[in-house]
């Protein structure tokens, strides 16, 4: 394709301590420690997560579950999109969908996830998980997420 | 509506073993094991599975993490189609979409899944889950998977 | 399953004129004019919607093109959606997913569609499609639709 | 993110004669001719398809309908597809899911779509879709498509 557009936009983080707030509140997502992810990179509107291989999570062939890749890609969205929001805002999944492109077998595995389209209201993220062995790296899911900016923190009870 | 059609067929299973077939399968999915999900029910083509609520699964609210609550509704969608399926196939989530409904919040969550849709390779489920509390059950996400129907175990590899 | 949820409440319409407000709106969507789509029938959170086949919307193999099913699949979501929402709201497609269970080929289509969630900013709706020929019903298509309310109407054009 | 793995090689298509069959089938889409739509560019894996603005295809606010966003962006992702399966195979749309980022107002439509995997049975592939106006390129939605290939036509018909 000769004349592919910038999907992409140079993103412009609203809250300035973007970097602390999504730290912390990756921290208090217990679930993350549980599975060892850790935060590789981290930019307004983008993250890099990484976790290792446990059999603990795997399905009935010994590759990772789709539903704990999609769990690291989810908050690899919610976090990208988290990056950009204004400092009092909470950060509320609505929706997501993964495709799973290979089976999740691998020592540890790498998640990318940037910001494709950041709303007042409405934040869309998409995630790639990649699956990586000693020589190399296999691409093995992709999500789309929508993303909700709660502004009003009672919401999230409701 | 005065005329709604009948979506859900009586389904036959394929093989009359699929009870222990399932059952087999479910028992090798350490995750399942790692969440303390049980098989509350089976016939063919719908499942109902149960977990109790813990806080190593909760994102940062202290409520169960989408990507836990999918995981689950995953292998639910994945054991009503395995359910159908003849007795040498092999099981695999092509993709899934989840919309979360309601916070995660309960002291159980019981998710149920039925086929829509059983063709030779290609299956397509449903998945609800519900959190309950002492006296309440909310429906709090929605799935729809794709499942592929593998009967050459090597593709499962690929 | 002995203990199935009713996941469908009641649904009470805000707007006590949601009927004249639904079809106002649907006649001003040329595209269900041009489709040739009618409403069948019309409750709080559930519509039924019909168009016949004809060949212009025709995909290589003579079949309805799985986008023209997800129109009037997307529009029936739109619509249940909005026959609940408050009087001066309007009503925004963020983002739906459909599975493809038949080739839609019949002498014309149903669509029905019902709420699953109705909350303040997001509603999630379901549709199916079903092909009519003379003597028989087939389920050929299943949405779901992720729909946001905006009082705001200026938020629409940004 | 310093170290993003490529997630496209580049295609082989398994036809020589991929583009003769892409625009063959692509003419016989009575939907895509109806809609004015044009193949802009073809390489193994990657399409670019465009279309007018026509108020015939409008919701109730002027914008095309998300549907008909959705129906160039289901045939761009599977003739992307379509453009590397083998000689005799045919294509099906499983499922789509669709993302809408912005109105789709504007003199013309730019669609482009790209295969991120190509399996032997299935296919995944994403499009984007840009308004163009007389001055600027919006980008209003965003689709991940999975395919089938089918070499048994008559599973078409099952």
């Amino acid at each position: 394709m000769k004349n592919v557009p910038k999907k992409m936009t140079n993103f412009q983080p609203r809250d300035p301590n973007f970097r602390e707030k999504v730290k912390d509140s990756f921290t208090r997502q217990k679930v993350m420690g549980e599975l060892g992810v850790e935060i590789n990179d981290l930019s307004p509107g983008e993250i890099e997560l990484q976790f290792p291989y446990d059999e603990r999570w795997t399905q009935q062939h010994g590759f990772i579950h789709a539903g704990i890749i999609s769990t690291v890609m989810d908050s690899a969205c919610g976090y990208a999109a988290f990056s950009l929001m204004p400092k009092y805002a909470a950060v509320l999944s609505i929706e997501f969908k993964s495709n799973f492109l290979a089976p999740a077998a691998g020592e540890k595995f790498r998640i990318i996830s940037r910001v494709i389209r950041s709303g007042r209201t409405i934040t869309v993220a998409e995630a790639d998980a990649f699956a990586l062995s000693s020589d190399k790296e296999k691409h093995v899911a992709h999500m789309t997420a929508t993303i909700m900016t709660v502004l009003d923190n009672n919401s999230i009870q409701q």
